[in-house]
């Protein structure tokens, strides 16, 4: 038989399977409740009208969404795009372009691809959402991260990290946020915070990457624009996806930056994967011309509004003293600090055998630490089991604190 | 302003836009007889099937089909594709398993990415499928080739070569082959040669990379199996795809290996698009198991054989004395040889003038060579242009010749 790992390019030491992925796949089947994912409740999935439109598409338009297509994506569904972001407030210059990616996913590692070198520091939130970190770290880079409070990132930490980063000769190249309602922690960046990261980037010549996934079912009011709009010099790169207000099973996520930077991402799309798929460009494109999105937003907003405040008042009731958790204004997440001492890895295991599962917090933390925190999302989870799953969790918690 | 080009990662040295590309793409919008592409004919999409299967797959199982799923694609589709392979004889063995993947690019994409290290060789027919080389060449590769005749790679070349190369200290990883009705020369390879090629991978420890995407339409019976089924080691990475025999703006492609080859692809394309579109490929599972692709592929047949009759008739007329041309069983192309001197590449924006175009063939020669030939689509003109078109082209290259 052959030995196939003689046969494994170097890199592939980026690539180990994680332990926790594989424990909460199991999880996913058995009589456990979830809070581990990150997925839309299927509930918002708008199957009637997506089944007319997908029909009427392929009918009418087939000839177009079932031949190969640029891979920059469908034109007029860039256009779309645009329009999109600008009715929810995100600034498209005159010299912007929108490339059109399979999930935001593939935005992050093409911007990866097409940015980082090994030992290149990006700047990074603690905690951040785990698989920007994976796809950073594939492409040898090394990460600086600044604590978030309910303010979002705290920027005068970030400041003093990276000046002094660069006294040491580091070479920065990015910036990684999620301002907000952000993964894993679900708070929100203030104006005046977004402010200061962006004049940070200013004066150390970076660029910014504002990952956007959730702003678009804020519960209230966002007080603050996106870093895109707040931007001058065209140093933020944008993305957003279509996963968390349609349908993640499409697959559809979008950069929007300086027309420069998306030729560079184009080019390495190209190697990638040709483009992404033309006939869900279609039918997302349809969806948003028809209304079916925004309306699907108002609806998903309500719901998980209800889902947030079921699962806060849990927590206040079945948590141990001593703990916290951030008060998300929107978003998928909230997220869980206990008393020190308490290791939520560790812990995973038995909390799968009674029944409730959740994300250990460590592996957000770029550079270590956070063996107290847990994050819990409350989109999926069914709504008359989000206080059971959290009963059971506090109790166990509560439990392992008292021995 | 900022100047993008300074924080580029070195690696996009390999990714420079290609300006046939960019001519080509300008030939498509005139009016213009292109052989360029390699597109299928939208006549053979099963539109009207088709929109009925999007119709109630989302209806019908749209909580599955527009959630999430797994990496390796969704589990009953790659078993649908699994017998859908071994009934196209292609061998599925026990310890195979099959990963789904954003058209075969991806899976393309991710074999240079898992197993491809900067100075590492591969071996390739000469000519030979242009992205292929892109993407191996992004990871840093180095290539061998061995000319094609009607019978396929010639392997008796290809063992000299790599067995000098590796007295020289070089390291071989694989042999990427497209044995059936090849890109872009059309030529399919001999059941002998498959038979030495597979000694040769034996002999030197290699894994053999089988690109199969034309061979369920060949017009008549292929004399061998595909590599893959005679493997007797396990060492033969098969991919496929449905753009040809379905639809391209789906996306849908495929690889089938041992399942250790499949375990690392899927830790590589986790961090690259998370998964590919399920919609797209509940579509196709229903597709297959409807019977659409089969008889899909049986009118392909059809249409493709005559277009391809009309275009050898076309090219024995039409051009040049002391050219040549293969004589494909199937597939997409025919690739022509002209009188030595000529320089496809230089005539390209000429030939654009007087509205015809072609790929120049010299790009598909990993290690230079070809100026004499290009590349002829046969699949996606009108029929009725196709003569026309060769003879505008068979004129031209006359012309070129007596000045």
């Amino acid at each position: 038989m052959v030995d196939y790992s003689k046969f494994l390019a170097d890199r592939t030491k980026y690539m180990k399977a994680s332990e926790i992925r594989e424990l909460l796949k199991l999880a996913e089947q058995g009589n456990v409740i979830s809070f581990a994912g990150g997925l839309p409740d299927p509930a918002t999935f708008p199957k009637e009208k997506l089944s007319k439109i997908a029909a009427r598409v392929i009918e009418e338009q087939g000839d177009m969404a079932l031949q190969y297509g640029p891979t920059l994506g469908v034109t007029q569904f860039r256009n779309i795009l645009k329009q999109f972001m600008r009715r929810n407030n995100v600034k498209v210059n005159d010299n912007d372009d929108v490339i059109v990616t399979t999930g935001s996913q593939e935005s992050l590692y093409l911007i990866g691809k097409v940015f980082v070198d090994p030992g290149d520091y990006v700047l990074v939130e603690a905690p951040t959402y785990l698989a920007a970190l994976n796809v950073f770290r594939q492409f040898g880079a090394k990460f600086a991260s600044a604590p978030v409070d309910e303010n979002g990132m705290k920027v005068d930490v970030l400041e003093e990290r990276a000046k002094k980063l660069i006294k040491e000769g580091a070479r920065i190249k990015l910036i990684y946020t999620i301002p907000t309602c952000q993964n894993p922690s679900g708070v929100t960046m203030s104006r005046e915070r977004r402010k200061h990261l962006l004049e940070l980037a200013e004066e150390l010549d970076l660029l910014v990457v504002e990952d956007d996934p959730y702003s678009f079912f804020s519960f209230k009011p966002v007080d603050a624009e996106p870093l895109k709009t707040m931007d001058k010099s065209g140093r933020v790169i944008y993305l957003s996806t279509l996963s968390k207000i349609l349908s993640p099973g499409m697959r559809i996520g979008w950069t929007l930056a300086n027309s420069e930077i998306i030729r560079s991402l184009e080019l390495a799309k190209q190697a990638v994967d040709l483009h992404t798929p033309n006939l869900t460009q279609y039918i997302a494109m349809e969806a948003i011309k028809e209304g079916v999105i925004d309306e699907g937003i108002e609806r998903a907003k309500k719901l998980y509004k209800e889902k947030r405040d079921i699962m806060l008042e849990a927590l206040e009731k079945y948590f141990p003293e001593g703990s916290s958790w951030t008060r998300p204004i929107g978003g998928l997440f909230i997220f869980a600090y206990l008393p020190k001492g308490i290791d939520t890895k560790k812990l995973l295991p038995e909390a799968v055998k009674r029944g409730v599962a959740y994300v250990p917090g460590q592996s957000f933390f770029a550079e270590g630490g956070g063996e107290n925190t847990l994050r819990l999302n409350f989109s999926y989870p069914p709504i008359d089991l989000i206080e059971e799953g959290i009963k059971r969790l506090g109790n166990f918690f509560k439990e392992v604190l008292n021995k």
